[in-house]
């Protein structure tokens, strides 16, 4: 058995990072050109595509390509793609820059003012913005959906076209050991003998329902390898940062999993907390990292209560054939049992709430802020450790109630 | 999504249990023809082809089938068949009932005397027991292996032919709620709502590793039921009947899984302890009854040491693509995990031995007959009381050391 192919008809990984004599040449090129300048959201989808995390996307979307993932789910030419990745840009801008059809641009980040890639326009269009939200996000809550928010704020055109990135930012410097290419990580997957490797995605500290979900899916037997993938990108406010998780994710992985079944990478996304559509995301650009499977646990990629606590392993449902090799593993929600005296689930674990240590991320993170003690059967001690540490010196943000912050598992079964 | 077909070109249950006025008529019948005395295994096996077990076979296996069976997993129409299934006679059985191609029979258990089927002979072949012993067994040893044992000791000719089958044994009255036919069980998993259910196999009482085993199974996500279908045919001396072992599926069902993920059944085999073989043969059946994983963990089916502690998952990628619509769930070597604490597996686990509660299934059995103590991580307290109970009065048998007693799951590792 060999890894699974990358997405797209061409089944291979298409980079669009440029390297060397290129690279340079295209960085002089860009001084000469209009200038572009990205949200963090678009900044984070050049790396992505720089990397070749999206293949097999060439560049920012089109208008048959927005329109066939917005509404299908699918490119024009039936790959499926489940969420969009584009490029805007206001009426001003573009006057103000002498933009049009055919031009070819230099994109910086907003933020940074840096430049990251180049563009050749092939189309500038309207789109509808509420017709998005609607279908990609379920709601029209700016609110309070940070990804409606970001869509809502983007200018009223969109530009399609491919580009080429020059810029894979402080990524690499800054997580030395885990930053991995797809490429990359499908070579280490080889060198450890894995075939069929399984996927955790991870905004989050690791506790250890997110350990069990990681071991749940290593004692099925599909598996030969756990390679948890964290999300480095721009969070929400009140996340803890990739730097502090990553040191978590380290620990857990030296102490808790035998080396040759586990592996660490971090990838520069940004979330949308596009709940069930950002699923299927997560599954397309996991299957060009190599791997096989992804686990999908209670509220992926969820915010707020936008989404039914299962709504993201259904999406995958409404799949047709082909339409990924990834699957998902769909895991239940996890808990201490001091009945069981494990960690379980409702599929395996018929106790009472009491016999449980329930605890979501939102109250964690919250007793957390306040100093308080956290059960054992939450997290692991070392883990534990370096966030509370974290806490001392964070900034104290308000963190609202949660979702499912008061939901009990056995209030899912109904 | 619907349970797995039936095994078999047709893909529909062939049970050969008679009922009615057939079942009377064929009695009748059976009065005046030649008797013939099955051993305990081949009067197993009738119970099996009655109610549609060991679909799509029709009777006992003429030389085409066993030849294809012993060398090539296969039936003459290329169905996967991985253990023989044959009834055998001496040639002085054979010339005092005066039994000859052709004939009818009247096949009777040597044990009670009961009458369990009747049989039209169309063939009638010697067999190479040591070709046997050797393909299926992978040894000779017949003073060792039960499996081998038997053989050895069976009649120099085989009959071959299709069978009716009017006797069921006493299996429904002493387990009225868990004797279920392959139909039934469909039935029942039906009613469940389930159409994935994976099949946990068993000779001993249940133990936490089983227990779990059981529970990856079902965090999984690729299953919504798990079967607990234990054989409750003869077993070796020292294992622990039937009627014992039920008490402890059900207790352990009844605490420690949610009713709607779990389901018990037994069913009437023989074991004949062929590990890898053996391993396909419960896959078999197990789809006819509705499954579609089996558990398979270490040392399934085993016995002594003839067979590496993972040999009869490994047997599985042996067979061609169309074999068989169950797969197998392959389950490492479980145990409790203090550092973990939690049950895990070296999949998992990276701690020392030290941390870890191991304990064989022989070993148990000695120390419950010693009236040791055993770790609360070993066993659920309602399991081992009922143990206690049974070796109270049970008869002392020798325990040979186990083949893996001593054997650490780290030793596994290399």
């Amino acid at each position: 058995m060999a890894l699974p192919n990358p997405h797209g008809p061409e089944k291979k990984l298409m980079p669009l990072l440029l390297k060397g004599e290129e690279r340079e040449a295209e960085i002089k090129k860009a001084e000469s050109l209009p200038k572009v300048y990205m949200s963090s959201r678009e900044t984070s989808d050049v790396l992505m595509l720089g990397i070749g995390a999206f293949t097999p996307l060439r560049g920012f979307m089109n208008k048959a390509e927005w329109q066939g993932c917005v509404y299908d789910l699918k490119l024009p030419d039936g790959t499926m793609w489940p969420m969009p990745v584009t490029l805007s840009i206001t009426e001003n801008e573009l006057k103000a820059a002498g933009i049009k059809e055919g031009s070819e641009v230099a994109l910086y980040d907003k933020e940074s003012g840096e430049l990251y890639a180049t563009m050749k326009v092939e189309e500038i269009y309207t789109y509808d913005k509420e017709a998005e939200c609607k279908e990609v996000f379920k709601t029209l809550d700016a609110e309070g959906h940070p990804g409606v928010a970001k869509v809502m704020a983007q200018g009223e055109y969109n530009m399609g076209g491919p580009i080429k990135v020059i810029n894979e930012g402080k990524y690499r410097e800054k997580y030395p050991k885990y930053y991995l290419y797809p490429e990359e990580a499908r070579k280490l997957f080889e060198e450890k003998g894995w075939s069929s490797v399984v996927a955790f995605q991870t905004r989050n500290p690791m506790h250890r329902s997110h350990e069990y979900l990681c071991k749940f899916a290593l004692e099925s037997g599909f598996v030969d390898g756990c390679f948890i993938h964290a999300i480095v990108g721009k969070l929400k406010k009140g996340d803890i940062p990739g730097e502090v998780r990553v040191k978590c994710y380290e620990v857990l992985a030296e102490k808790y999993f035998p080396q040759e079944s586990i592996a660490v990478g971090v990838y520069p996304m940004e979330m949308r907390y596009g709940g069930p559509r950002e699923a299927l995301l997560h599954a397309v650009f996991r299957q060009n990292w190599g791997c096989r499977y992804l686990i999908v646990g209670r509220d992926h990629a969820g915010v707020g209560d936008y989404y039914g606590p299962f709504d993201a392993q259904n999406i995958f449902n409404e799949l047709w054939e082909g339409a990924l090799e990834l699957q998902p593993m769909k895991i239940a929600w996890t808990f201490y049992c001091h009945e069981c005296q494990s960690m379980a689930s409702l599929r395996t674990c018929p106790h009472p709430n009491e016999s449980r240590v329930i605890l979501s991320g939102t109250k964690f993170r919250r007793l957390m802020q306040e100093g308080a003690d956290i059960p054992k059967e939450f997290g692991r001690p070392e883990v534990i450790e370096i966030l509370r540490e974290y806490y001392k010196t964070a900034e104290k943000v308000e963190i609202k109630k949660g979702a499912y912050e008061d939901i009990t598992p056995d209030a899912l079964k109904k």
